[in-house]
C-alpha cells in the first residue's frame, strides 16, 4: 500500500467531505432545489471574485471559459493583445487565431512575465486593440503577472482586460472590481477543491457592451444566454450537477475560513516552499529580479546533470506524491510543486520529503532532510498557532 | 421524509455503486492509471456504439457534442439538412445558423417524425447537401425516428448522416456501422447512468474526410485534436475525472448485462408504460399511425380540462417522483415519463402510482390503481423470470 497525495497545480486534492457531498443521490437540474444551489453558488462566487458582476458557471474545463472570453467579446479581425510567457498565455493566442482575431503578442521567455510598461507601450502602438489577455498565475512557469498594474494601464484605453485566473483566483489576492478587471476566469479543480468539469467567468459592464456587437460565432459557450438563464437561477444546458453540489460545499468552506485567511494560507505555504528548496541547493525557475512567483505553484529548476523528467514519476509511483513536470519544451528542465486548494502546513512536508527521497534515487547530492527541516522552521516561525483549546491527551 | 426517485428522461438515477465509485480520492489525469481508464472507456464505448470508429468523450453537456458535429465537419455556407420535429431537432438548426451554415429544414409537427422518403425527396431537391441531421429519440416529444431507413437513403449521396442519439444510444438498438451512421452522439446522464457532464461522439471515415476541409472555427470542441490525444490515451483538455471513473463502472455494468439485454429491458419497460396508461384513459402524444414511440421516454397527452402544468410538481413534491413536463410550447399539454438507464420493472409501478395520485388531486376521473394493475399484468406476462436460485426465507 502506498498512501497517495495529489499535489499537482490542478487537479487538486478534493476533501472527503466534498466527495461525500457529491455522492448524494442525483437531483434533477430543473427543480426549485437545484435552482437554490445555482443561486447560492452565484452569490458566493461573487464574493470570491470580489465583484458585483455576474459570475457564470460553465460545464467545461477552464479552456472552455478561455474560448468564451474570446468568442463572446470580439469580432473577426478584431485586434487582441496577448501577454504570452508560458503555455496558457499561448493558448489565448491559439484560440484567437482559431476564431479569426488579429492576434498581437507581447512575448517573454518562460520564467518571466510582461510588465505594465510594456503593455502601455504596445497599446500606444496598437490603439485599435479591442482586448488584452493575460495570465494571473501562469501555471506552466509558476510566475505571477502584475495584473493590478496592467489593469490600471488598460483601463485608460477602450480595450477590455481579460485575466485567466484559473490557478490564481481563490488562492491569491484578487479584486476584480477594485482593480478594474473586465473579464475574469477561474477553474473548479484548482483552489475550489472540486474535481474538474466546471469553469467560471465574470465580465464587467464595459465588456458586456462589447459583447452586444461581437460577431464571432458561439453556441455552447454563449454567455448572454447563460446570463439570461442565471437570472432565472438555472443554466442554458444540462449542468454537471454533482460538481455544482460539490462547489456549493467548497465555496462555503472557503468563505467560512474567510477569503483573506485563504489567501494568507496560500501565501505562507508558497513562501515556505520557496524558502525550503534553497536549503538543498535548488532554485526557483522564476528566480529573476522583479519577477513575482505564484503562490499556487512553485516551479523549480532541475539541477545540472540530473534526469529531471523522471522526478514526477518517481515521486508518484514510489512515494505516492503526484506533482507535475515541465510541459512542452520545459519537460525535464523544471518540475512544479502544486500547493493550492485544500493545502496546509503538512502538505509542505509531505511534498518535500518525497522530493528529497526521489532526488536521492536520481543521484542528486544534498543533505537528506534539510529542506524538510527548513519547512518545519518556517512553520514554527510564520504560521499562526491555531486558536483552539487543547484537550487532555486521551480525553 | 419523502423518498425520492429520479424518473426524468435525463438526468437519470445514478446507482449507488457508481456514486460510490466517483467519490474515491481524485487521481491526476496525466498518469498511467487514468490513461488506463481513458483507453478502457474508449474500447467499451465502441461496443455500445457498435462501431469500429473512435468514440471521443467530451467534458460538456450533449449540446457541446451537437455543436462539435456541426463545426468540425462543415464550412461556412455549407448546406445542412435538418429533420426537425421537436426541441432538439431545432437545436441543430440553431447551431448551424450560429456558425453560418445554410440550414434547410424538413419540419413536422411535434409528435411526428420525418420519413426516409421525405429525406430522399429533399436530398434530390438539394443535391449540394453536405450533411443530414436527425434525432434518434426526440426527447421533447417521445418520438423515435426511423434512422435505419433514413441512413440507407443518405448513404447513397455525398452527404454524411448525423444522429443525435443522446437519449437513445444505450437504450434502443443502435448499429452505427451496420446502419451506415456517419456521426453519432450520446450523453452521460441518460442510459449511461452517470451524472451530467460528459458527451460522446463518434465519426466515420466519410465524415473524417469532410473534417479535413471543414473551416468552421472550433477550439475547445476540436475533434481532430481530441482524436490525436485519445490515440495517446489522454484528452486534449483537463477532463471531468470523476465522471470518467463513473463511466468506466457504468459501461462495465451495461456490457456485463449484455447490450441486447439492455435494449430488451428498455423495450419492455417502455411498452409497459405505453400499455398501462391507456387503462386510465390516457393516450400517447405520439399515438399516430406509423409513428414509433421512443423506448426511453413516454410522452403522454394531458387530458382535457386538467391543469397538466401542475402534474410534475405535484408528483415530485408530494410523492417524491421527478418526471418531466412539456418543454416550450408543449408546456401543460404533455408530460414525459422517463425510463432509461438504471430502470427496471419496479420503476414502472413507482412512476404510475405517483402519477395516479397526482391526477386524483388534479380532479381527473379514473379508477385508482388501474394503470398500476395493468403494469403488474404486463410484468407477469412479458418480463423474463430472473434466472436466480431462490433461498429459503430467513436464510
Amino acid at each position: 500500500m502506498i498512501k497517495k497525495f495529489l499535489c499537482a497545480p490542478g487537479p487538486t486534492a478534493v476533501p472527503a467531505e466534498i466527495l461525500s457531498e457529491m455522492s448524494k443521490p442525483l437531483m434533477h437540474h430543473r427543480t426549485p432545489q437545484f435552482s437554490n444551489v445555482v443561486a447560492e453558488n452565484a452569490a458566493l462566487l461573487k464574493q470570491v471574485f470580489q465583484t458585483k458582476n455576474t459570475v457564470l458557471t460553465l460545464t467545461s474545463s477552464g479552456t472552455g471559459a478561455m474560448e468564451a472570453s474570446v468568442t463572446n467579446f470580439l469580432s473577426k479581425g478584431d485586434k487582441m493583445l496577448v501577454l504570452s510567457a508560458g503555455k496558457f498565455g499561448e493558448r489565448f493566442s491559439e484560440i484567437g487565431k482559431a476564431y479569426g482575431a488579429n492576434v498581437v503578442e507581447i512575448k517573454a521567455d518562460y520564467s518571466k512575465d510582461i510588465k505594465a510598461s510594456e503593455v502601455e507601450k504596445a497599446l500606444k502602438e496598437n490603439p485599435d486593440t479591442k482586448a488584452v489577455y493575460s495570465e494571473y498565475s501562469e501555471t506552466s512557469t509558476g510566475v505571477a503577472f502584475d495584473i493590478k498594474n496592467i489593469a490600471s494601464v488598460v483601463k485608460k484605453t477602450e480595450a477590455i482586460f481579460v485575466v485567466d485566473g484559473i490557478t490564481a483566483i481563490g488562492a491569491m489576492e484578487f479584486k476584480m472590481d477594485e482593480w478594474g478587471i473586465d473579464i475574469a476566469i477561474a477553474g473548479a479543480q484548482k483552489s475550489f477543491m472540486i474535481p474538474p468539469g466546471l469553469a467560471f467567468i465574470s465580465f464587467s459592464e464595459k465588456a458586456e457592451k462589447m459583447m452586444k456587437s461581437a460577431n464571432m460565432p458561439r453556441f455552447y459557450f454563449d454567455l448572454a444566454k447563460e446570463k439570461k438563464n442565471l437570472e432565472k437561477n438555472t443554466t442554458a444546458w444540462t449542468p454537471a450537477i454533482t460538481l455544482f453540489m460539490g462547489l456549493n460545499y467548497a465555496l462555503k468552506m472557503m468563505l467560512e475560513e474567510g477569503l483573506d485567511n485563504v489567501v494568507q494560507r496560500h501565501f505562507r505555504v508558497g513562501e515556505a516552499f520557496r524558502n525550503s528548496i534553497k536549503s538543498i541547493g535548488l532554485s526557483l525557475f522564476a528566480d529573476i529580479p522583479n519577477v513575482q512567483p505564484s503562490d499556487a505553484v512553485t516551479a523549480v529548476k532541475v539541477p545540472e546533470g540530473i534526469d529531471g523528467a523522471k522526478l514526477p514519476g518517481l515521486m508518484r509511483d514510489r512515494y505516492g506524491v503526484t506533482i507535475a513536470g515541465g510541459q512542452g519544451s520545459m519537460k525535464g528542465k523544471i518540475f512544479r510543486l502544486g500547493h493550492l486548494g485544500y493545502v496546509d502546513k503538512s502538505d509542505i512536508v509531505v511534498e518535500l520529503q518525497a522530493m528529497e527521497l526521489a532526488f536521492k534515487e536520481l543521484g542528486y547530492k544534498f543533505e537528506l532532510g534539510a529542506s524538510v527541516a527548513a519547512a518545519q522552521k518556517y512553520i514554527l516561525e510564520k504560521f499562526p498557532i491555531p486558536n483552539v483549546e487543547l484537550s487532555e491527551a486521551g480525553d
